[in-house]
């Protein structure tokens, strides 16, 4: 019995819905397998530049959600893999250290790539991707999730763009020089996009990037809708109307990202699925390790293994409290409802944040395209779910920077 | 019969001087071969980046001088490969384009290193080269030849540190805003470093990368020497005594650049070896051909073939003409008198216009130990010239760096 049946038992234990009637769940195990299956939001390159994490290796949930052992099993046939950078001061130091570390993040996505060139094949090609899946291997497109990094220096954005860089996102959790963030506790600086912010759009269309509106204000998201030649993406957000949460999306913004050709990829990040109750120990438990951490740029093997045997420890001492599964899917299959499944997709924040109980990595995938048969999607349906709208959004990008050249 | 006795028979043939008396021609190869042999001036990466190339073939000296077959059979252990700009506009627009160009050639050198794990070791710490060599594998330091792609953002060299850069030399060919070229037609423009020129020189130390005085004019060089706090090379530099061209060093600057415990590594450029006829077809064929192709900034496969087709074309019209074996040991052999066998090293300029009569290529190296050994210097000089030198001012560079550090 493989993880991925493991795991269907236990949803029937636990008394959550069985996958789908007209298939076994073999059936669907195969029908999953044989989609391409792409995750909008991968986290997982932050791990690449630990001392000693190895992408080839089985990982804990809490040590890597992503890794080729559990992609194998789930059925992940790769997606976007994001670097990340928090958000630091508005200073040309702040901006010159995130620049760097985000150059370095890129060249360890590649080397990731480089270092397995049997198991992963890095592309910019939405055309390249069912190919890559049909030989066996895991498509690596390449985002970027805030641009803070760039400063205030947009050709920036051009240089990322050719070391295989195709979405970015203008924030993360507070505003920047882009514009504003959805969780910034100070609230809207530039109400919407910075001028700044209306030339980074202009520039990912002039090179073919997509626009990411997670974790943007509402105003940005929707300034980039509309001043974005080309559909963008919400990359890993949820629904407003199943849980009001700044991070998610409203039916209203759905429908807007939907009629300009957009797509929203569904995420599992558990405290925007639900109210959670508070457990501020842990918080500050983990907000004072990760400050530590931090600090450190390019931890030893010993520090890495120290601190996480640490977050292992508050983890004992004060344990997450997830969303469930059906959380998840409740946002999923409202998002369907609003926007329609030409519209939406899967972002699930793997190594950011996701992760749900019944489906704490990348293994469980299959639980989605069982709950989505269940539910009365198609087959076809399901391939545009997994792959074929984020591969639209990704093409309009390209043939529209394509169509600018003599 | 291998290629390397090929050559000294070829030698013995044309009446150059056999190897050392005292040696065989097996044991010189077997003692070269036991040495660690770096070379400190490789543009090879230039070819990395060219579709189709395959670093682990064996190509035509015309096609790369270096390459696996042949640094094996010239017992050539690796050495600075070097991230090579061409000197643009002194635009914004030009440093970007540099810039990038730089960065993703940086990218292109680790991938050529993370894709033959069994072959190369990149590595920024000097001590770890001689055990790299022994494993049998090729040592890939990183250098910069024209700092242009830093713009006017000194900044740029941290990055480009952490991606590995360990020597940096301020120009090239012609006057940049860090200071003064060698061979500027337009004479001096800043008498040295420019103010930027200097506080590149600070940046150096302070991050541990070795300055690098080859094509800099000798006040550049001088000041250099001066404002460094740790010893300068010349990476591929030849000898102005022995043919007074503005790319060599006078016995003056060599003796200096000695004292203060840099180092020479000598050439192997043929043109600045010696008055060689003039060639204004050639030149004149080959200045076309190369505008044209560096104005596609990522040529096709067979936009490459192309251009190779008509520059051997042009080889077989307009022949090369080169300097011999025996010039380039002229130079190295008066190089070791006036420095002493402490402060002398190679640097052939293998891929970047490098290369002798007799030496086209590194499967050849084994010939400059044999002639060395004949001109009486020890095998003990020998591993200081070919490897030991370098490394000392790579360790000084870091070893000050690391002094700064609380």
């Amino acid at each position: 019995m493989n993880r991925f049946f493991a795991v269907c038992s236990l949803s029937l234990a636990m008394g959550l819905s069985p996958v789908a009637k007209a298939l076994s769940q073999d059936e669907v195990l195969a029908l999953h397998q044989q989609l391409l299956t792409l995750d909008t939001h991968l986290d997982t390159p932050a791990h690449l530049v630990e001392p000693g994490f190895d992408i080839m290796a089985r990982h804990s949930p809490q040590d890597s959600q992503v890794d080729v052992p559990k992609m194998n099993e789930g059925g992940l046939d790769g997606g976007f893999w994001a670097i990340y950078s928090p958000q630091g001061p508005l200073t040309q130091a702040g901006f010159e250290k995130s620049r760097d570390t985000a150059l370095l993040r890129a060249m360890a996505i590649h080397k990731m790539v480089d270092t397995h060139p049997a198991v992963f094949t890095f592309t910019t090609n939405p055309a390249e991707a069912p190919a890559i899946a049909k030989a066996g291997k895991k498509v690596v497109f390449i985002s970027m999730e805030n641009a803070y990094p760039l400063g205030e220096d947009i050709s920036l954005l051009a240089t990322f763009y050719k070391m295989g860089l195709r979405m970015v996102g203008p924030v993360h959790f507070k505003n920047n020089q882009f514009g504003d963030s959805a969780t910034d506790p100070d609230g809207a600086k530039w109400h919407g996009l910075s001028p700044l912010g209306k030339a980074l759009v202009a520039k990912a269309n002039q090179l073919g990037i997509v626009l990411d509106g997670s974790h943007s204000s509402d105003a940005v998201t929707e300034q980039m809708i509309a001043l974005s030649k080309t559909p963008i993406m919400l990359s890993h957000s949820a629904s407003k109307a199943i849980y009001d949460h700044p991070r998610n999306a409203s039916d209203a913004l759905i429908k807007k990202l939907a009629a300009s050709g957009g797509v929203i990829q569904v995420n599992s990040y558990s405290s925007y699925l639900k109210a959670l109750p508070a457990n501020p120990e842990r918080k500050a438990a983990l907000t004072a390790l990760y400050q530590n951490f931090e600090s450190l740029s390019n931890p030893t093997a010993e520090q890495l293994a120290d601190f996480k045997a640490k977050r292992h420890a508050i983890d004992a001492k004060y344990p997450p409290v997830h969303a469930d599964f059906d959380d998840f899917m409740h946002h999923l299959l409202h998002i369907l409802k609003v926007a329609g499944p030409k519209h939406v997709g899967i972002g699930c924040d793997w190594d950011g944040g996701g992760g749900v109980n019944g489906m704490m990595d990348v293994s469980a995938l299959p639980k989605i395209s069982a709950r989505l048969l269940k539910a009365g999607y198609s087959k076809a349906d399901l391939v545009d779910i997994w792959g074929n709208n984020a591969l639209r959004v990704l093409k309009a990008a390209e043939d529209y920077a394509a169509s600018l050249k003599p």
